[in-house]
Formats: structure tokens, C-alpha cells, sequence
């Protein structure tokens, strides 16, 4: 018997998932190649950056969730480059993987707009690391404040800059004012932190960019309901370990910022010889096949396609659908490479923002909502979609928990600095 | 008004948090100082580091522990050093604090016994961090397990060695063993993780040295059960990056490697000016303060102390129990410091160590316990002294999932390494 036509799919995300499901009844081999082991949800990661879920809540082994799909195989290495003429995948270690069809979802990851310096003054939010060192970061803001004795410093560490208000950064600052105003109402002695001032920017003319200006509008007013200072029509020009610096010559001092401002696709896309577009994404056929390599597909976030005049929006559905799509088409060549493909078609079904406790808003198309209707609308949509039965039942324990007691479950600082902080003083023990 | 006299507290572990809540109807201005945020549950840290719980379950914030304690200020600090003579402490950044009371529950860390040099290769378990990169560690060795085709080198990453067979190892190594056994036990295609070697090494006689004779046989007997290889006698004379080396010549081939073995006391203890044990314990008055200075306690296991001449064991039950003392004491003497105090006496309500699965062993003085009676009295015992309510429910939940299932929910490679093998690919990003 003959080997089975061998399937790598890079990427473990909400579009590989997806690809690698849709071949489940396929006769091949299927590997599945991720350079971390958990897939992860994250619409929600701003809640573990932000103290209300823990990050196993929003992330699961992706070798457990295709445990019971027998054709796959998952490989815990980095694609590092992808040879489209020798059909083969590249991988940390000098490793090789041949390939009969290729679907990339390699994904996005921040951009600074060409100013790497500010990463670490600003991280952004992709990785479970990401989110614990901004949970990091927030919690020991309070906490330095609570020692600082200078008025101008301790304000400073009270002050929190978000960088861009597209749904990650509206998020954000609409969770940091529940952590200030709420959650940590009556922890301290020295500070009040319902005083902290939180402070979203955004360079365009108004917050979440990408939905109806009056959505925008209402998701401003409940944005400063809460507490929430928006600029809008500001300039970042500088940020460093003291604050932000705005065009218009106004400074920040601000010993926390956050970085939502944009993402720039997955460098994998280069090494499959296709042009790409100024963010970094393949400019992929309408079938999702990379231009003379109808083997590979690209999806998700790397890919740069247009639907019905339109292009298709780097967000989880669409990634979900492309996903679903390559892994249907790579089923049916399998069986009858004769019949040419159906270009792919995205169902656009609508957007989502959450502000904060009961607020939200939603473009679902012809229906708009905003208030508490559309965070009931966000809430149901988002635990369906949570991968996996444990995690839906432990999310909705965590937020009901939430929501009756104000409180958050996963106010724990730890990490690479506290780490050290304690290393230090072990150093300094007795030789035993 | 005169100020009220101040009490400090170092340390928010069992110790300190008890002897604050004893303090809670004390005039005074209590101040409890701790290097880390959270209180930690560490009975249950070794489930963290075997991916079951969640780092959130097990640790609470010592503020929102303490929020309804008016008289109590909490602060994010390290103390470096202690002056009695001047009845300060010293903190990090320059800081002093002044105290009438001092009550010194510093805990204690690893001890290599003189070889530092293996911590890297062998990493113990006392903190979040060190349980997480544990998990880190155990899990990424089935991965790399998985990708290897050289069948010596996989047999080294499935190979586990646990040095030190007290409760710490001991649970350690059955909570691997049903890692193995069960949890992975369908998810890969190239390894069959039931085939994973666990080792515990022990350099006494028998494990568990410090329970009966009689339980040590029978929770030897559970480890062989659950699949676990026990060494007694082996003496560990070199770790390396490849494995271990024991007195006898013999050496294990083991990529990952974990260290059970030795505590040695916090270094705070040497500036109080007082004799310190062997372990770098305070040998302290049986009222548990300095000689010569009756206004500091030492509680915990930095406390070297005798009670009814068996020395107190440094477990959280004698820490709990020290605190209490501790607070109490400086209560009454708040009020009259003309009577002495009774000395300290440690309540011994047994000793409780798990093993797997329905398996555990309790010593309760003349009852003894094996198997499942055990290990359903340690369940009910550490979720009754799990602090916080919200934690209990989740522990509940989490432990009910995972013995119907065998899973664990917290299956996570995160951490330094991973994220550094992120940031090598992201530095390799087109300049957008």
C-alpha cells in the first residue's frame, strides 16, 4: 500500500483548528505543527491580562483537542521557512517535513510602526506571556503607589496608557477601569485606586475604527460611563519608561502603557515567494491558494484576500472560515482533483466589542446594539466558541463569581522580575 | 492621641497571615510585609507543577486576604535586613520601617546541600514560578519526546527523576506517574507516555522518613502500584544537564530532573543577632522570640524551637499554630505586658501525605491510615484550609473534572524559554 498523502497544516490557532477538523474524515496523513503547545483563545486574552480568568481557561494542549482525530499528528516545533519548489517545511533543530498540500495559518504579532524601541515600554497583547506580564505590570503599579510617598510619582504609577482603540484596546481600558474602580476599591491604606486614570488613545478620528461611527459614539460615552479618558485625533511620537508622548507636544507621565495600536503578519509569509501586502500578508487567489502553488493554502490573519469587493477582516471567524474552507478543499482534491474549487466566500457575521460590566456593543449588519443587550450577545457568542467543555464551565463559574462579587480570580503578580527579586535574595543564604 | 504602637509582620505565608488575624482586635497599626503579592496554599503547589491546578487556585492576593482587617496595611516589599537594636527593618530601595512588635515568618527555601550548581539542572518547588517552570519542564520532555528519533535520547526525555522522598517528592512523583499513565496517555502518535520512567531517589532508608515505619512500607507500596521505580539508599553525588549520578557508580540517564530533598531557612534570621541550627533555623526562647529580645517572635519554619522535647516540625499546621501564638501574644501584651506568657505548644493533628489517585497516607498518632480512607481525609483537610471561598469551589471543580476524565486542566508549556523562542522568530519580522 502506498503512503497517504501527507497534510501540513503550520499553525494552531482558530484557523488550523479548524483546517485540520474539516479533514477529519480525510485519507491522509495530517501534521500539525505549532511552535507552542496550546491553542488559544484570544478574544479573551485581555481577561487574564486584566486579572479575570486564568490562562488555562483560554487555552487548551492542542494535542488534546485533536486527541481523537487519528489521521492527525501534532509537532511542537517552529516552521521556519517553507521551500515551495522541494515541497518541504523547514523547522527549528535543521528538521524537515515533506508536504503534499501546505495550509500556513502562522497568524499576526504586534507592529510598532517601525518603532521597535517602544516594546518594552509597551507591550502588546498576543501570548499568554504577553498577558501575564501586563497582568504584571498593573497589579504592581497599585502596589508602588501604595509605597510611593512623592505626590507627582505616586500619580504616575496611577496613570495607565492604552495605545490604539480597536476592540483589544477598548477592552483593555474598559477592564483596567473595573480593576481601579471596583475590584480593587478597598485593598489599600495610602491610595484610593478608583482615583487611577486611565487613558485610551487612538490616532484616528474616533475608537473602534472598523465599526458604524454611531456604534463608535456609544462605545466612547460608555467608555467614559466608566471612567475612561479617550483622545481621539492623538499621536503617539515617543514612549519610554516614563510616559507617552503625544504630536501635539502634551506628555503622559505614566508608568504603565499598553500597546494595541496594529499587527503585522507572520514573517512565514515571505518564504512562500508570493507578494505581500504593506502588512505583511499574502496576497493570496480567491481560492486561498498561494499564485502558481494551488498546494498551499494561506489563512487567517497571514492571508490578504478580498470577498464581494471587500477585504476580509483579520478577525477569528474569518479565520475559522478560511480555515474550514482550505481543510473541505484539500478533502475533495484528495478525492477528485478534476473539479476546480469554489472561490472562497466569507460570512461576515457581524462585530463584537465588550467595554465592560453590561457594556458592549454589537454591528450585526442591518442590527445594532449597544448596552446590555449586546454584552448578553457578546457573552453567549464567546463561551459557545470556547474550545473545549471544561474551560465553558469554569469561565462561566469565574464571571458569575465576577459579577456578583466585583471581584477577579487571578490577581497573582509573578514572573521573570519577581523571580529575580527573589533569586536575589536566596543568593544571599548561608552555604548550608 | 498618641500613635498606636506598631507591629510588623514579615511574611504573608501561614505564619504571618495568622498572626495578623489573631492581631485583628489589637490597638495597633499592623503592617504585614511580603516580597510576593499572594499568599501561597503550598501543600498543593506540587499540583501546579503537574498541571492540574490552576496557579490562581492556590494563591490569593494577601491584601483582599486581609481587606476587611482595618488595623492591617499590607505592603509589596523585601525585607533584607532586621536591626533590633534600633527596631527598624530594612527594606528594599532604601526603606525602613520602625516597629514596637516585631513577628519574623520568613520561611525558608531550597537547600542543595552545598552543590547550588544543580539548582539549574534540578529545579525545587516553593514558589508559582518554580512550579510552573516544572511543568514547563515535564511537559515539553513528552513533546520533545515525541519529535526525537534516536532512541536512546528519547528514552532520557521520558525519563523522570524525583531526588528526595519526602511528602513533597513523594506526591511529585505519583502525580508524574498518573501524568503518564493517564492523562497523555492518547494524545501522541510516535511515544507511548504510559512507557515514561519515573525515579524516586531517596538517600535514607525509606521513604517518607519522618512517618511510622509501617506507612512508609505502604506508600511505597501505592508509588510501585501507580508505576513509580523507588530507590531507597541512592545517594545523589552529581546532576548534570543529562541526568544523575548516584554514590554507587550507577548513573540515570534524565532530561528532566526535580529536587524534593532539602529546605534551608530564610537568611533574615541571621541579622536578628541570635544562635541559628544547622538548617540556619533562629533557635528561639520557648515563648518563639530572640533571646534577650522579647519584643520579636520567630515563627515558622524559621523558628528552631522544642515542644515537649520533640522539635516542632516545619510544616504549615506548627507555622499556623506560631502565628496564632505569635499574635495573641502581642495582643495581650499590647494591653498588660506585666504577666508572662505561657510558652508554645504545638498541637501535632498528624501528618497527611498523597500519593495518587484513592492513594495517601495519614498518621494521626495511633490511627493510621492507607489508600482511599487516607487520601479522602487529606481531600476534606485541604480543602477545608484552602483559604477563600472562591479558590474551594474552583479546587472542587477542577479535582471533580479530573478524576471523572483523568485529565488536567492545565496542561500549558508557557514561561521564558517559549517565549524566547517566539521572540527569535518576531525579531526576524519584515521592518513594516
Amino acid at each position: 500500500m502506498a503512503e497517504l498523502p501527507h497534510v501540513v497544516i503550520i499553525g494552531g490557532g482558530f484557523g488550523g483548528l479548524y483546517a485540520a477538523r474539516a479533514l477529519r474524515k480525510a485519507k491522509a496523513r495530517i501534521t500539525l505543527i505549532d511552535r507552542r503547545n496550546h491553542h488559544l483563545f484570544q478574544p479573551l486574552l485581555y481577561q487574564v491580562a486584566t486579572a479575570a480568568l486564568n490562562p488555562s481557561d483560554i487555552a487548551a494542549p492542542i494535542r488534546s483537542v485533536l486527541r481523537r482525530q487519528k489521521n492527525a499528528t501534532v509537532l511542537l516545533a517552529e516552521a521556519q521557512r517553507v521551500d515551495p519548489a522541494a515541497k518541504k517545511v523547514l523547522l527549528d533543530g535543521g528538521d524537515q517535513l515533506s508536504y503534499d498540500w501546505l495550509i500556513v495559518a502562522a497568524g499576526a504579532t504586534h507592529s510598532y510602526f517601525g518603532h521597535d524601541e517602544w516594546e518594552p515600554f509597551a507591550p502588546g497583547l498576543k501570548t499568554i506571556e504577553d498577558a501575564l506580564e501586563i497582568r504584571r505590570r498593573v497589579l504592581f503599579a497599585f502596589e508602588a503607589a501604595e509605597r510611593e510617598r512623592d505626590a507627582a510619582s505616586r500619580k504616575a504609577w496611577m496613570t495607565f496608557v492604552v495605545v490604539g482603540a480597536g476592540p483589544t484596546g477598548v477592552e483593555l481600558a474598559g477592564a483596567l477601569a473595573e480593576v481601579s474602580r471596583h475590584t480593587l476599591a478597598r485593598d489599600f491604606r495610602h491610595i484610593d485606586p478608583a482615583e487611577a486614570r486611565i487613558v485610551l488613545l487612538e490616532g484616528g478620528p474616533r475608537v473602534l475604527p472598523t465599526y458604524p461611527p454611531d456604534l463608535s459614539q456609544k462605545a466612547e460615552a460608555q467608555l467614559r460611563k466608566l471612567g475612561v479618558e479617550v483622545q481621539v485625533g492623538a499621536k503617539v511620537t515617543l514612549i519610554d519608561e516614563a510616559g507617552v508622548q503625544l504630536g501635539d507636544g502634551a506628555r503622559l507621565d505614566a508608568r504603565t502603557r499598553i500597546w494595541g495600536a496594529g499587527v503585522t503578519a507572520s514573517p512565514l509569509g515571505r518564504s512562500l515567494g508570493a507578494p505581500l501586502d504593506r502588512a505583511g500578508r499574502v496576497k493570496v487567489t480567491p481560492r486561498l491558494t498561494v499564485p502558481g502553488h494551488e498546494e498551499i493554502f494561506v489563512i487567517g490573519d497571514l492571508a490578504a484576500v478580498e470577498c464581494g469587493g471587500k477585504p476580509v477582516p483579520g478577525v477569528a471567524p474569518a479565520a475559522m472560515q478560511g480555515g474550514a474552507y482550505a481543510g473541505r478543499a484539500v478533502a475533495r482534491l484528495l478525492v477528485d482533483a478534476s473539479k476546480p474549487l469554489e472561490p472562497f466566500r466569507y460570512w461576515d457575521k457581524g462585530s463584537l466589542a465588550t467595554i465592560g460590566r453590561s457594556a458592549a456593543v454589537a454591528d450585526f449588519g442591518r442590527v445594532k446594539l449597544s448596552g446590555f443587550i449586546a454584552w448578553a450577545a457578546w457573552l453567549l457568542v464567546h463561551i459557545l466558541y470556547l474550545i473545549g467543555f471544561r474551560n465553558r464551565i469554569l469561565v462561566l463559574v469565574e464571571w458569575a463569581w465576577a459579577y456578583v462579587t466585583f471581584q477577579r480570580g487571578a490577581r497573582l503578580i509573578t514572573g521573570a522580575e519577581q523571580a529575580r527579586l527573589a533569586e536575589r535574595r536566596d543568593r544571599d543564604k548561608p552555604a548550608a
